[in-house]
């Protein structure tokens, strides 16, 4: 059985999620070949650093407790670049201005030859060639599907099952709070203002909702989208992006007359990468309600094929960290 | 590079449609390492064999124009029995009743460890314990995408993309011929035998439309579902079906009154394995119309993921097999 050492860097709820899915997961793995060990876990205000392999269940409950991981002051730089393991998992708060210390840490992973699993989509958004240069260059790993959709597979599903098929466009929803106000606003004849006070209670939406409503979370990931499988390179600022503040009940009430629902729509295919809202007819797959996310690949073999899931949560999110490392050492 | 010697056991639409894709994607194919050539292609009619390689495309036009793929009189069960090679892909006319012709190939291609794709879901709607059992003595590798949804991936998102996940329950429309049929009564008010009809012009329905409407083409299917997926040893027989043929379009319009419509689900989990009409509220990932398959697997991890795909198509079904020969041989 092959050992794999991994660090997690960045322990919030996801950092802690892929925690708990790997103590849950342990036996599994094992059963696949794969014994991984994770080696040093960093949050913000310190880190647990034990080579032969951390007690994961000890670590959550210290995070739990004390509200640190672990009394070590290493940074997670430091842990990247001198101590010895095969895999980087990057679970820090995303940065989309300047990617943060999400790319920091990316960028030293490969610089030392380490595979990297994130769900860390700013670093992404804004430098995903440089990283999948470094990627290439360092002969590591690269894999990222947590950063689109949380547990809705598009990634893995476009590049491992879709295999030999060539990809025309994807379109789809890639935020869910907006998806949950429009579907709420239509459900209950209410005004954006009214259903997003709602989200904002049910903790669906930020007390800043600015990212997710006017598009920018969703043009995040599908400029992810462009990179990575239509080999584009975009940044979020490049996508034509209008938000959902603007619709009004009446204009989805009159959808409704005509068999449609209005959604915040991504779309990606040559030369063209756009989020906005618009019209999908009742029965269609994409036509999806609440907070999920969903996304059509237009193939020339397979048709469209169309994929939803919960675009978030922390286990959902630990979730696509899980079949990434599952697809890096699987044998 | 490795060379992949392959045969081709069926040559109707779905054979035709292996021999086009192959030849589409053959330089795809070698850029991921799988030199494949096929050394033997058999139909009701005869045979042509080629120990270096068929010319595809003159094979297809020979199909065309004779109406046989060649003068050679060898069977199917000879060539799997005598020539050497890698992988047998089996596309002959399903039988549901006794696995038929379909059933002989499979086990022959394991006795002489030949690897086996197919897209002809009789033989495992039967015997599916013994073929596995068949695979596994041999060491040969046994995939079958293409027996359930066409091109719709439901078998792999399970098995490779969401590795990791327990699968707790999946829930389907499996059937194109039902979802086109009950959409329609929906759309136009009418009753089943009007859009029976409808569906039988335009070839969504075979004359005798036994198989489809009364459910026992989706139970075919999801018996694979069962034994491949919850390791259960079920055929076709032990599933409790219920067709379409007693929906009434008053139905359809009270559900509609409700926000619901009316689909023909497909269900295993534990102790279930059963095919019936069922309520699904619109906006639900399973409310999908026209002829589209559609499977939600439920998880422990990522939650629910839902796949929507073209269920039949020569193409699609083809595009299944290939997907299945890249995941075997990409190394």
């Amino acid at each position: 059985m092959e050992t794999i050492r991994a660090s997690i860097i960045g322990f919030g709820a996801v950092g802690q999620g892929v925690a708990k899915v790997l103590l849950q997961k342990a036996n599994y793995l094992k059963d696949i070949g794969i014994d991984l060990r994770v080696i040093a876990i960093v949050d913000s205000k310190g880190a647990d650093i034990d080579t032969e392999g951390i007690d994961l269940s000890a670590a959550l409950s210290r995070k739990r407790t004390d509200g640190r991981v672990g009394p070590n002051n290493i940074t997670g730089l430091e842990v990247i670049r001198t101590i010895d393991h095969d895999l980087m998992i990057e679970t820090t708060p995303t940065n989309i201005e300047t990617g943060g210390v999400g790319l920091e840490n990316m960028l030293a992973a490969f610089e030392n030859g380490r595979d990297v699993v994130t769900s860390n989509k700013g670093p992404l958004a804004l430098k995903y060639r440089e990283l999948a240069e470094a990627s290439r260059i360092s002969g590591s790993t690269f894999r990222f599907e947590a950063t689109v959709g949380g547990a809705m597979p598009i990634i893995n599903l476009i590049t491992d099952v879709l295999a030999g098929n060539n990809i025309i466009s994807i379109e789809g929803i890639l935020n869910g709070t907006c998806n949950y106000i429009l579907t709420r606003m239509m459900d209950e004849r209410a005004s954006y203002e009214q259903m997003l006070a709602e989200a904002q209670e049910l903790g669906i939406a930020e007390t800043d909702p600015t990212y997710d409503v006017e598009g920018i979370d969703a043009a995040c990931k599908l400029v992810i989208l462009a990179n990575a499988i239509f080999g584009m390179d975009a940044t979020y600022k490049d996508v034509e992006v209008t938000g959902i503040t603007k619709i009004t009940p009446e204009s989805l009430i009159l959808a409704e007359d005509g068999g449609y629902v209005i959604k915040l729509i991504c779309e990606v295919k040559k030369d063209l990468i756009r989020v906005a809202p618009k019209l999908v007819p009742n029965g269609h797959p994409l036509a999806v309600g609440g907070t999920l996310n969903v996304a059509s690949v237009q193939t020339d073999l397979a048709g469209t094929v169309t994929i939803t899931g919960r675009g978030a949560g922390s286990i959902e999110t630990a979730s696509a960290i899980l079949s990434d490392i599952i697809s890096i050492y699987r044998k």
